[in-house]
């Protein structure tokens, strides 16, 4: 039986590691792990990490693709990248956010590649359960960066366990964010999981707030 | 009525702040906080953060005296400074270690310089208590230290809330090891308390791990 040959959006974060996981273990031949490097207004909490997150992919054995995409020009730049690789599917760990699939789903069906979302809950409430299955999956994400209007200074550093996740999950009721922070609320570098051949441990790392966010550059890992 | 004029210990952290605060509102006039910088074998998470240690001085509003002692002549060199200093008391934060009570006696003997030690439990079951009285009073330790033989990486960065405080307890229960972090198992910096006139709010800091201790060096802060 011939696989079907894959490309997965892939941060660093737990969803998208944990999105890849259910690709691989369902069978899909992820060839690639596209790493999006975005002209955002602010530094990406993955993409200042990216001597992490090659490590990761390395420790994963799936080649990481990094590629810069030009505000205005993103669909068109993945589009290609997509036609370039020579992918049948794209994965992608989106949990609900409508307007960020149906982006996927323009580059998608300009380039005649599917989208595959294994993480598709359609709704926020519904993220919890994701949490849970992560942690239990054996997961450990290290919270690289937050949005301090919702989280507080000294979930930096940490690693999900789950009595954490316990916690996440009781503040993302308390105060309105999505247990998962699917919407930015926070960010993680996958340190540990059934998808890494061995586990990263990070030595050193510089803590920096800018404009509500808060986020961590590791400097030294093994 | 002469107040009594002292000069108290202090390192920047929870246990020397909670001793001036009690020498303070128990009548002494400090004149000076001395800081000592030791030859040590390793970095001090309090010294590699003296920095920050001024600007608390400076917030608590008392002359912080930096001092360096030198390997062999530590007692010799301090006796000198508490006389040159011409101070009638020296408060000091120990708890419950008699030999560096024994020191900080020999010192004062020799220099005519009397030692408070109002945090004195004379037992580490009892730190527990000091520890919950600290927070209590207001005092807001940020973890800059950890040993990690004892204590968790993920502890560092965070601010001894009242719950984070019955947590350490419980930890130092189960694993042996003191509530207050008297042997080194941990180190603070005073961010808040009623002894600062302005809180402190870190900005940005560096993590390094160094032969089983884990430090935090504070590089932005306001």
């Amino acid at each position: 039986m011939r696989l079907v040959k894959a490309a997965a959006l892939f941060s660093g974060g737990k969803d998208s590691a944990y999105s890849l996981y259910k690709a691989l273990t369902q069978g899909y031949e992820v060839k690639y792990l596209i790493h999006n490097v975005f002209d955002f207004p602010r530094p990406s909490p993955h993409t200042v990490n990216i001597h992490v997150v090659e490590r990761i992919a390395r420790s994963i054995g799936i080649q990481l693709v990094k590629e810069t995409l030009d505000k205005g020009r993103e669909k068109e730049q993945l589009g290609a990248l997509l036609q370039r690789l020579n992918v049948d599917v794209l994965v992608a760990g989106d949990l609900y956010l409508e307007e960020h699939v149906k982006w996927l789903l323009e580059v998608c069906e300009a380039t005649g590649v599917r989208l595959y979302e294994p993480l598709w809950v359609g709704d926020s409430a519904r993220c919890e359960q994701v949490l849970n299955e992560e942690v239990q999956c054996g997961i450990k994400a290290f919270i690289c960066g937050i949005n301090t209007s919702y989280l507080n200074l000294e979930l930096l550093g940490r690693v999900i366990s789950p009595e954490l996740a316990q916690t996440i999950i009781t503040l993302s009721r308390q105060r309105g964010f999505d247990a998962c922070g699917e919407r930015g609320e926070y960010h993680t570098l996958v340190l540990e999981g059934p998808m890494l051949k061995r586990p990263i441990s990070v030595l050193s790392y510089r803590m920096v707030k800018s404009e509500g966010y808060a986020y961590l550059v590791v400097e030294s890992f093994k």
